[in-house]
């Protein structure tokens, strides 16, 4: 299973990381990076980590798996037609194209998402009816080949089924053991239906400031 | 906060990343990518993921944070003098010395763990008698300022409790739900106690191949 990472710069590292690190492990996988411009990308926030896309996107036509992960830099990928172009071309021929996060905004605007429900960031809901799609608060959506996660962490969630509907449970199992998956988070605030009002607000007040 | 998160060739992405997506969200907090020699860093598995270590060793010399994550790589690093060095110097003054993973042999090869129980990658707990440590499975364990996560993906759980030390329960509830980390794992085997016996022996297994 060929898979190709999009990268950009603003990716949000963990949207491709958490998927990187399960899907790597999974026999016959093998993850390659690609951008519009190969090279180092800074990601997200203090920008302060470089990932490396190996190769462009025309060294990447006919992946087995597209993942294309969200970011404060997917506004600027959904502006390049050559990422649009990309993602819709290696579409026709993949067997999974997943998302990450408000990856899944490239996705609409690829065209791919109208008339489905679709998951993304929870601050990015509102954007997905843009691309024809229904919002839903789901971790994972499935709709035949199209995969998506909700917000970053998410995309272990899906890169662990992923692998199951590929090698089946017991490879699927052995990789959550071997990351050592047995989450244990401090608190049961991690989506917006759980965490209380003022911590919602707080976060979707930060991310509004850092937007304008 | 200035975190220095040290890399080197063979590091495991998700136990220096999970850490990344937390901790750079916490205000206040800068995180530093380090090495004894700057530059790119392959990472573990696929080894197709590449990392950029921005500075040296010589440049962070007093971060507040040190962040020391494991992967295959662990060995080389541990044998070299520069590293075990800057951790030993760096302990000295820092507010938190922290590992993922097997980070926490080299904390151990630093002399840090000295009649300390710790935790590790649970294939790595054999490893830690050999500094003086009393392995435990406990997914994080803090003696004073050293803080130590177990396998990969324990360092999320380990960032957040970190963030909510310094900064507050509120902050480290708002990152929780900025990286929508309400995990919900396929299966129940994300540790050695809790997975099948031979799921567990296969991961073991792989491992030993991979090692040999």
């Amino acid at each position: 299973v060929q898979v190709a990472a999009l990268l950009f710069d603003g990716v949000t590292a963990l949207d491709v990381v958490g998927p990187y690190e399960v899907l790597s492990r999974a026999p016959g996988f093998a993850v390659e990076f690609v951008a519009a411009d190969p090279g180092p990308k800074r990601t997200e926030r203090a920008a302060s980590l470089t990932l490396v896309a190996d190769k462009g996107l025309d060294e990447a036509e006919a992946p087995d798996l597209l993942l294309l992960p969200g970011g404060g830099g997917v506004d600027a990928a959904i502006a390049d037609e050559r990422v649009i172009a990309w993602i819709r071309s290696a579409h026709e021929r993949s067997r999974y194209t997943a998302s990450v996060c408000s990856g899944s905004l490239l996705l609409g605007a690829a065209g791919l998402l109208e008339g489905l429900t679709a998951t993304t960031h929870w601050l990015r809901r509102d954007r997905l009816p843009d691309y024809g799609a229904e919002p839903v608060p789901d971790r994972v959506v499935r709709h035949g080949k199209i995969w998506m996660a909700a917000g970053v962490s998410a995309g272990i969630d899906m890169s662990l089924r992923l692998v199951e509907a590929e090698c089946g449970p017991e490879v699927a199992q052995a990789i959550q053991l071997s990351i050592e998956y047995d989450p244990d988070p401090p608190f049961d605030t991690g989506s917006p239906d759980k965490a209380p009002p003022e911590i919602v607000e707080a976060v979707r007040a930060a991310a509004q400031r850092t937007r304008s």
